[in-house]
């Protein structure tokens, strides 16, 4: 009855030794450069916990996590009040991930988190391209003098990754001069997923990192979240344009930020936010599941 | 302007005596199998309270509750920890209702209220159909040893229905032995109503009980419940596959479940599932009310 | 760096002067006859302090806050418990907007308050029609013996102007007898905007106030509010119903009423009103603002 | 098993028949003129409903409910919006008790709801004086020019009863002004129960009313009101100043108010609201109950 | 950087290897049999997330938990709805504990869980005496016909302690019959800890199980549980009479039973939860610590 | 009626001129080094507009607000993510309030925006003793390698101040190295203010910086904060402490912090926190306003 050893805990049905796995989950708990209202450093702690609450296996995809090898590197512990000091902390961990030829899946915290992460898969991909589902641009050059700041982040993965490298989809917020910087530097598909198809034509083969502001759902399936928008898509949209990413690009990165468990008074945003990274990791990991025989 | 009688208290609407009433509502408070969040015991007790912000009148069917005999029995008083016990009290209060020849509408608690329920109007009509509404399997053989469980009561149902006599719409989560079990045993229809029309063609003039687990809507429109399922159907899906079996089967008992109130924090869940029982109620009882002449 | 004048607070973006603004926004922040769960009267002070999660500039319209003129006349005090004089209060206070020939925007508090701010209008338009979008009815004759009720807001606005001017779209909740005293005085469509291509042509050049209960959209995505009624629109249908009339008519007054903060425990509803705010705006400051040349 | 008779619903343990009982429980749900916070409105509904969470048995004074005779009357349905035909039904109601020679006991609501109570039993006994608990004066002449508030009940009660009548306990806030009034017309003791002893002994054989706000109790034990203030009594003191009066007392009517649910997160306010009721109903049950042989 | 072992999760400072330990610290997260608020289910894992905002030190006995050895066992996976078999795991786990002579310290659930943890060290100590602190008797002899209850479980440790073996402190909530059988069968202090220093002196030498209902604490220091009765203790009190026990007895076993996370908006009463836990731990292990030099 | 100048809004009573105030109110919104659960952010904004909740008279000091001269400065805008430069304007904006020979009382905002404050007011006087009330010691040298952090405020503050400076009182958690560094640096009093009248005679005509983190409250009254440390003071001695440093020393400069409205379901805290701000804003102004004649 009793176990001797320590209490482990894992997402529901990721526990593969680090060995054996060929994706690694891990949380950045952060959110010091938020502006409006914090929170989501509480998301990977409290999706871990609501995990329990989940099925391993989806109707959608006939799979099983139980079949899947997911390894669970916890959440990193992160200095609040230096920003460049935690990321600097992403970075090394995902790069060390990398380094073991294992593909990074970052559970945020705040959408900066994503940065480093980015970082350290295109310095293994360089001709890394970048798939940014959100409700808004984050193209701003700083946010009232801070270059690092959750409102700048993909604006700072175009300072390395450069022109045409960004496909943006779900975008209804920004500043004017964001919209318009973006014309000139970025693919941004306001709205909904439009062009979603060619995108993923174009980028057949690449190396493809793909980042998922939960934000870009609409407000109605997920408001726990700090700047809900009205106008978003819906958990099946943004479900199938997921799975046409993973079964179409070579993704070799993806994050999921910007759950706010705070805000997330029933619980469905999590839940939600849960079966998304389910999922995510199913359709991932299909190519390395052997059928079922029934 | 002193009432001198008790304090009475009923669904808005439903103030018909036992005797008139054709359809009797009551309230089964019991949650003690819920794996996760608890607290549907509070659902009917928050709906009788809510029910004063509804309307009796529906401009969907255009008939008024005021014009059909509903009673409203209360809340049952059941044992919290015994669940045999509490599962015996609800048959017996459902059977002695259908003694009478009336209608047992029930208002749940978890799910596993509704299969005494459905054990008494089997023990009526032998020949009984089940339809399931659901975001969930319901067809564990047990879960962590129980066999009386709210993930396992519609496998209990099957336990005395048997083979083909269990419609589920709507399903979108379970164990993947669960999903591969309904397939030799129920019709089980994922994701959504598809053949429902289909169903209700082929269960004409049979005997049918209609379980509605309410979190077959999607969270959006039903947060407050204990585990949420996104990719759910709305309001006006579930309004519409309601009307239909109960305008083509003959109906002999349902109930509405798994509202979890302390999860509602706007109140729009509860103030939802009144909808659903306000035009249940209206559709059940169409046929009794006689046209308005204005 | 030390400002010495007083702070000053308005709605994001809408900080031109008195003298400057063609639209004057003000808040009633009055609830006293909600019958069911009082809180709007926080909802304009909420807005207010929320708006800075928004942007001034919507991707939908191409069009930014910071090119309008609007003056933001803060909150009225109003009393409460005397119904009758707080109404006056805010008639008076948009008599003396339109006496400046500018468009008085009121937020809302409940439903009442647009009864004074219509008939202030009216005032100066005789001929004026008022589209109303809304869950309810709003046409009871009196609620509970008072004549001044939230739900008899529109049946208070009739008595003074008459049959046939008024059109209400998305009604879906109300009384029997409301829904057929409709049939005989006013535009009713049930639970959508059909037909509001129809009304707009017809009202054409006439001038038209725009009242717009919140609840009017899907508790999924308006939770907040008191009475949410499922089956109810999204917020791209209210945008695009709300552009029509804006573009189509001669809106001479409007508002936007019914958001209750206490309901609303994520934020999301009130974020929503926010963005229904802003590009009401924009649309009426529309033909008043020069391309941007870039 | 089946109970054919219509749901009665009381607070736990005042089931006596209005003819056998001593004393009336009636609620008065309105909190129209609440200038802050409302919701008081929802009190008497959800204390009714949190009272099975509570003994009816006093391990303070050894009585039990049980042997009491306690008939509850519900919740009145009251007016929002028209603050004169409410107070007048809550009058109209009050006094019908009064003329059967009945204890009312009201349970707010706001505090001006005690204002028709108290009246009535002026009504009855013109020599009546008021005992008065709570953190704020409520003695302002109006409020923003309404006469009848929930600030201004005392001040409205001296109205009639005149000086010298009006002891007031507890009070910690309050305009200038009010507290300066005080010193003039009524007894007011700040912060504490201090002299209340001589109180109850200048106050023997006269007929007293108490009204007890419940925000004298501090916010720590009582956070659940629309304007807690730090520096309040606790509900030992509260207990035993209550007890002092009623034994040391004729109390011929009285009220708790200003109970507030919605922002009773914990539910402990409520629950103290109804531990504060069962003593209050015991003592004053207590002359007519007869010893228990064990 | 990277950890490539598995995510483990202990109460913080909690970090002994099983071995190595001399108590072993489990959460039993388990309340189907509450009556009233459910919820206690949740208290240890969200102890385990929040004890990081805890310090390991305390000033108030000097010590450190770094310098203690304790081991985190994790939480127990109970059965929800066959009570019988989710006690029996409990005594299992328990009685394992034992066998490796170690303390073990169980962290609830509802109060029910403390049988058979009582049971367990009962079987290894038959003179086991019992400290209960507790606003509530827990004395009924069943609850609606069940006999095993959260409010029966003191009653079913007197079926194997017998009378005189029970020491009961701070109660304040029960029905008569219990307060009466106390009187034959056990030692209960109504309210507080009076009489404390007696119990000790009585029980010196001898083996005490002291086992702490939080709702003990007064509900202004503790409203996170599911039935907050006012009039309760301190958390100095209750910390004092815990350390008095702890020194002056012979502990062992113990438990920490009745925090409802849903319940505690604010985190406070968790925050205090694992407080009186750091203190508990502190206090058994003082003897083993060497004093530190510094 | 209409109002045409811009909506201001300060705390009740706040409403003097910059010239003619001796005190200077203003908030400081940050919490980016908040290593726990963040929101203090929200804390000057929601204290602003609940304040009209509060009187503007004392019945404890017998003064009135309205007498008062205090300029409230509204908030400053800093920038989330860049710890130092946030901090800065903080600074400068001290420093400019004390170049023009106000008082500067700083609202916060997390524990570390006190330190340019303080730093501001030292530079003004290089002989400042500072009196610090809290629960945590706030001594670490570092919090995960970040020297800026709020667990190292006072620490900060001791680098320019030094030994003996600083006072600080209600002191009950902290690493245990926090509390041996304190034995040879600071005046710590642990758990209450013991030693304060004391404390106050010896800082008789030194300039005085009085720094309030109101976690020092116990959380019974105080749950409103990130990290709620039970065993704290009550309202009531943290008033009288206050006063008494505000009479007896000479105060140059204050602040109170750590309010966190996300964390206060009640308002409860936020209404505490402004009565607190009141009373120390009469103590302060209590030699310049003129006795009332009536």
């Amino acid at each position: 009855m009793l176990n001797k050893s320590k209490n482990v805990e894992t997402f529901l049905g990721c526990d593969a030794n680090y060995e054996d796995a060929r994706i690694v989950l891990y949380g950045a708990p952060f959110d010091s450069t938020t502006s409006y209202r914090p929170g989501t450093r509480f998301a990977s702690r409290m999706m871990r916990a609501e995990s329990y609450g989940l099925e391993t296996y989806s109707p959608y995809q006939d799979l099983d996590l139980e079949d899947a090898a997911v390894f669970d590197g916890g959440d990193l512990e992160l200095c609040f009040g230096d920003t460049q000091k935690a990321l600097d902390d992403i970075h090394d961990f995902a790069a060390d991930i990398l380094k073991d030829n294992k593909l990074p899946l970052l559970i945020g915290g705040e959408h900066l988190v994503s940065l480093p992460a980015i970082q350290a898969v295109y310095e293994k991909y360089p001709d890394l391209c970048v798939i940014h589902f959100d409700a808004h641009t984050d193209l701003r050059d700083d946010y009232l003098g801070a270059k690092l700041s959750h409102a700048s982040v993909i604006r700072r993965v175009w300072d390395f990754v450069g022109d045409g490298r960004i496909w943006q989809f779900g975008i209804r917020s920004g500043e004017r001069a964001e919209f318009y910087w973006a014309k000139e530097h970025t693919h941004l598909q306001k709205f909904n997923f439009d062009g979603l198809e060619n995108a993923v034509a174009q980028l057949k083969g690449k190396p493809v990192y793909l980042t998922i502001d939960l934000d870009v759902l609409d407000p109605s399936c997920f408001p726990g979240t700090g700047t809900p928008e009205a106008g978003g898509v819906t958990f099946m949209q943004l479900f199938n344009a997921m799975l046409s990413i993973i079964q179409g690009c070579q993704v070799v990165g993806c994050d999921l930020v910007e759950l706010s468990p705070m805000l997330d008074a029933s619980g469905a945003s999590t839940a939600t936010a849960l079966k998304v990274l389910r999922e995510m990791l199913l359709g991932l990991e299909k190519p390395f599941i052997k059928p079922v025989q029934i």
